[in-house]
């Protein structure tokens, strides 16, 4: 019943990854990217009075950085793709209203990087569209107090918990001039198997990814060989091992060239127990440390495959499980 | 230094609404459009134990209700779009996880059902999928209780208020089949003229449509006369009176063939002050009664613009004003 070939894109123009961006904070620049990132914010606060506005702050110094990288300037953007995890899309919303171009808001939680890639390819291959803006991005500090505790509290975390990234992510997409080149775009279902531990997004999100990964090796006869790195969002140390055993069971081997940004973001003295997580999590490893070796031909042809868990505050205090999302792009040097 | 042109997409193959389905709530299917709605629910709660839940099985109604409408079964649909109030579009994301097809979350507040029209348009006439399902909807008792009060307080409503519509429209996209063509896509930009009234969203929206209008109009060489119809989501009757003045003031002047979804959703006994609004209000009466007028040719040409205000109680709670946006899309019979 499922036709997984009706539901994976194949872009004839393969619209290309002109400029990157990224911006993290303090205890990301220390990081196992820190020397990758555009920019190390001297503090969380971002010379803000409060986190939201931080965040809404770090979203605009990424499109702003992004364009100035590519060597373009607003005039030259026809469209800005983002969301982040904020109630209402805040950053992002609040973010657009300092640009003269319009605004695309959409929500995929942590997988919003690839969601927003994959329309803007979209746009872009059609011939609708010169240059678009994709952003986003997440605030430990602002998560920590929108979905779990205030930080005020000091409570402690369970093993299985992983840390929001403080950091923003931006990429331009344009047919013209030279970058990596989107060539492939499978959408995510909404994926629910009744992991109702909102400390453990990792179990929640692996079947998402599993479900992403089957229908996307189906409908383009691809194989885990036949990519360079296959990089999972934010499942975190114990999500990508329970995504690698899902995947045996069904006769696929992820092997060397699997990797989850969550899972190697952050030292391990960094003391973050499954690791790093949020929209800003492989938004910020993107469009930095993958975007070189994608430019320096290091990495040939890549399957991205950022996850998000859909759920809300309101959701979990009325039972419900939590349904996730995965987004896959395949990106070409 | 703002290129209209390029931001307003003309579709080349006009993708066909082919069905489209509302379901609303006892006071709506009591309002001005009543004998329109596909169905109308007995009670708010729709047999659910709280009212997220209720949203959530709207949606699910709006979604089945419109593939079996369309004479379609879910395995015919490639895509679904959707977006709703709810922090982390709850209602839209859950609904999603009943459906075997894949799932792109947006979030445009209460412009959502043009955001993804808009964006089903162009997947479509773009050649990357048959039927895209698009969907929206609200709840007035979730979205007073999460925007601003408790219910079970009473609080006196102000004049300038608006009544949240209980009710999800949805429609399907597809280049086969019959219906009314989209034909033109203008993105919103997010404009803020400083209204921080959050008892006032007519007042914070109408500037958005003032932005779209005019770089519509000037993208497409069209005025208002070329159009049967003009109409904006949920300006409310203040929010549309001042959006009359402000176009007056740009020398373009809306008359008779202008309408707003929340100035016109209710009877004035039904005591909702300045009108119907939320994601459900144009979205019911844009695939109920619009959408037969328009396969019975009464409408030839209309231009419909919901608007959203792309606030939180956060931003609010930080003093922040309200940003808004509204995206235009051209409906051909």
């Amino acid at each position: 019943m499922v036709r997984e070939k009706e539901q994976t894109i194949i872009l004839k123009k393969q619209p290309r990854i002109i400029g990157s961006y990224s911006i993290v904070g303090p205890k990301e620049g220390k990081g196992n990217f820190g020397r990758y990132f555009d920019y190390v914010m001297k503090d969380d606060s971002f010379g803000e009075n409060t986190f939201e506005k931080a965040e809404r702050k770090m979203l605009e110094s990424a499109i702003t950085g992004v364009i100035e990288k590519a060597k373009l300037s607003t005039k030259d953007i026809n469209l800005m793709i983002a969301g982040d995890l904020l109630n209402q899309i805040i950053s992002s919303s609040y973010a657009a209203r300092m640009y003269p171009f319009p605004f695309l808001g959409v929500y995929g939680a942590c997988s919003t990087m690839a969601e927003s890639i994959a329309v803007a390819s979209v746009l872009i291959d059609g011939g609708y569209f010169d240059n678009v803006v994709c952003c986003t991005g997440s605030h430990f500090s602002t998560a920590e107090r929108q979905y779990r505790f205030p930080l005020e509290l000091g409570n402690q975390r369970p093993p299985t918990s992983q840390w929001t990234i403080t950091g923003a992510g931006s990429c331009i997409l344009s047919l013209k001039g030279e970058g990596p080149r989107v060539t492939m775009v499978t959408f995510g279902k909404v994926i629910d198997w009744g992991v109702s531990d909102v400390n453990n997004m990792g179990a929640a999100m692996a079947p998402a990814v599993r479900d992403t990964l089957l229908r996307h090796f189906a409908a383009t006869k691809t194989k885990p060989d036949d990519y360079d790195l296959i990089l999972t969002g934010d499942l975190g140390k114990l999500g990508s091992e329970i995504l690698i055993d899902l995947m045996d069971d069904e006769g696929v081997t992820l092997g060397a060239n699997y990797g989850d940004c969550g899972q190697m973001y952050f030292k391990r003295q960094q003391k973050t127990l499954c690791g790093g997580s949020g929209a800003g999590c492989c938004a910020t490893i993107f469009n930095s440390y993958i975007m070189q070796k994608l430019r320096e031909k290091q990495y040939k042809k890549i399957l991205f495959l950022p996850t998000g868990a859909l759920l809300s505050t309101t959701s979990t205090q009325q039972g419900d499980t939590i349904p996730s999302v995965c987004h896959a792009i395949v990106i070409e040097a």
